[in-house]
């Protein structure tokens, strides 16, 4: 691994008083992760709805949204009323509708936000209304459906060619109480693959299976104004056909070592990480024990079949500066493990020996939604300065 | 798999308004796992001071613990000021205490707690003393010290034979603001082998680490009255020897797959569980999504090279009964996918299209800590009723 700088912050004089563990997001690499992503889709006069399951964050919503009321993405019911609280109108529930959760999204509809929901079966359709018979009242408009497309088998969703397609638009058309708006399909398993051609080929047949089914809808004669997908993957690294109307991407503020291991990003832009304290020292085999387990780190490991390497995260200095061949080898609850292997890739206890119990260092994440879902704020550094603490909202 | 049925609470009138996903504690359960724990205990003279991580709730703990006061253990400083703020002051911070935390120590111990800290090498003394002397008050008595004995390679501590156990106890006695109280282990080896004689050897074994290391500090004439170790596993299946003064567990109140792998309970014992609920099947293999991701469940896969077929979870009905073959085999974030295995163990996606979408399920976790560590309540479920709605503590 190249000795390779990741971040032009100094130690700032604030960040020792910072309790560990503790999330820190650099805001000057986030504003350029998320203009590159603006500038790539405006390119493609496309439309950004930036998933909010990620941040989590008004703070960083606002930062990543093309208006204040939208549009965006969400994952669960409560990121939905959290950013209507905040004035975020225009809003995609992006998981499937289960029946028991139509009395939420109907109030929140009632509050004046256009919340659209998911389904992917004419069945769920019949339960869905069965369920809004006692909950829809006279003012309530139709809800707005996106069917989902499966383009690659990694989730949910209608493959385009099925002739459950049209019975589930057909469904919600003969339903009082939704309406089909389009569309929505997620490429989820351009996040497996590093070789950056393959996802580019991804994201042209995550398009081209979306297109496909709005077409099969459109000839009969459904409408489908909404042609929605999205992976901060695809979106960055590939080119969308001609058609898709909207790009879902949650990623791309914070990128990770996934991100990374994918192609999409460098390592200098990663603008997560992890603040932690050197504990002590295993006697055994040197190895560093820091007060970051997998309550701060998460278990995600990341695309370990292809970067072993990289543990449960890489580890950078306090002022971020990557330290080669450093990486977090095993998550306690509370306690983290760093061992660090020499050029030639032998263990090098030694260089675990320079830092002291009470030393600080950085840890890159595997995967940004599962770190910063570890941690109720993020603190913000801007220009070597802990400048802002965040909140992230929590729960279902 | 045996179609072994895990749960006596029949479907309660009130759980299906409860949203999904969240957390269930049969609270029947817990009191049976408690009593089974402290009755084995008090057959061997052992003092509990029981590990409050798991929980991280006072009204778990109020229910293992000893007296209102403690003992008790934790493994951050924000349980510590939890607990006490609670009315528990005895307590030992059990991971190694870093100088940047002394602050908060001395803090918490001048509201009266008796709180002690670990540690294992002298230069660590060294860096706390350096600390300690701009913040100790002529009215602070010394903080107590736990010295952490290294019983199987798993994470940190000084082995029994190493001389800088006797160089910390003297940097301790050398010390103005410490003060040694004993020695401490923990056998986290024991999580790793599902063979029940070998963990009964194991407890022996970390008893003997810990009394190998007492002996060695009563023989240089350092005072040693506490001899901790702890874990589930090994306190349920082995016998420490004779000078053990005090246990250190936290998983047996809830129990999980982990432990049911390792031979310490049953299934029938599980007392949390994740209530979920179907909102579709994939088209392409008949699987269950499910609204209970990796945010639910966590993404720690227990024992997974000694069963595989466990996934991130094994699977019942809303009432409890366990659904031989079934088990989440995928998480993403807010998607749990659950694949059925017929008794011969090829796929049965049949076995799946039982469950419309709006019907709920309940997934046992592999690990209690991890999967409880995702929510900020839990539900407690007592003679098929949610009876309370218990918070559990975040954060460092």
């Amino acid at each position: 691994m190249a000795p390779e700088t990741v971040a032009t912050d100094a130690l700032t004089p604030d960040m020792p008083s910072l309790p560990t563990p503790c999330l820190l997001l650099d805001e000057t690499r986030m504003a350029a992760n998320i203009a590159r992503f603006n500038r790539r889709l405006a390119r493609q006069g496309l439309l950004s709805r930036p998933h909010l399951k990620t941040c989590k964050s008004m703070a960083v919503a606002q930062r990543m949204l093309h208006s204040p009321t939208g549009p965006a993405t969400v994952s669960t019911l409560a990121e939905a009323e959290y950013f209507a609280a905040h004035g975020v109108t225009d809003i995609c529930y992006a998981v499937g509708l289960a029946p028991g959760k139509l009395d939420r999204v109907l109030a929140l509809r009632r509050t004046g936000a256009d919340l659209s929901v998911v389904l992917d079966a004419a069945r769920t359709v019949t339960l869905l209304d069965m369920a809004a018979a006692s909950l829809v009242g006279a003012d309530d408009a139709p809800v707005p459906v996106l069917l989902e497309v499966d383009c690659d088998g990694h989730r949910g969703g209608l493959s385009p060619e099925d002739d459950e397609l049209l019975a589930t638009a057909r469904a919600v058309q003969a339903s009082p109480f939704f309406q089909l708006r389009g569309v929505l399909t997620h490429a989820g398993g351009a996040y497996a693959r590093a070789d950056t051609a393959h996802i580019a080929r991804l994201a042209r047949e995550e398009g081209e299976a979306v297109l496909r089914a709005a077409r099969r809808l459109r000839e009969a004669d459904f409408d489908c104004p909404v042609i929605s997908v999205g992976s901060t993957p695809t979106a960055l690294l590939g080119e969308y056909p001609q058609g898709v109307t909207e790009v879902r991407a949650g990623v791309y503020p914070f990128m990770d070592l996934t991100m990374h291991a994918l192609g999409v990003c460098a390592l200098a832009d990663l603008a997560l990480s992890v603040l932690t304290t050197v504990i002590g020292h295993r006697r055994s085999d040197g190895a560093l024990l820091v007060d970051a387990g997998w309550m701060a780190l998460s278990l995600d490991r990341g695309l370990e079949e292809r970067f072993p390497q990289w543990g449960f995260g890489l580890v950078c200095t306090a002022d971020g500066t990557l330290l080669p061949g450093f990486r977090v080898s095993e998550c306690h609850q509370e306690h983290g493990v760093i061992r660090a292997l020499a050029p030639d890739g032998t263990p090098d206890p030694r260089a675990c020996a320079q830092f002291s119990p009470g030393s600080r260092l950085r840890i890159l994440p595997n995967h940004a939604c599962a770190t910063a879902s570890r941690h109720d704020v993020c603190h913000v550094l801007r220009q070597g300065r802990i400048t802002a603490c965040w909140e992230r909202m929590r729960g279902w």
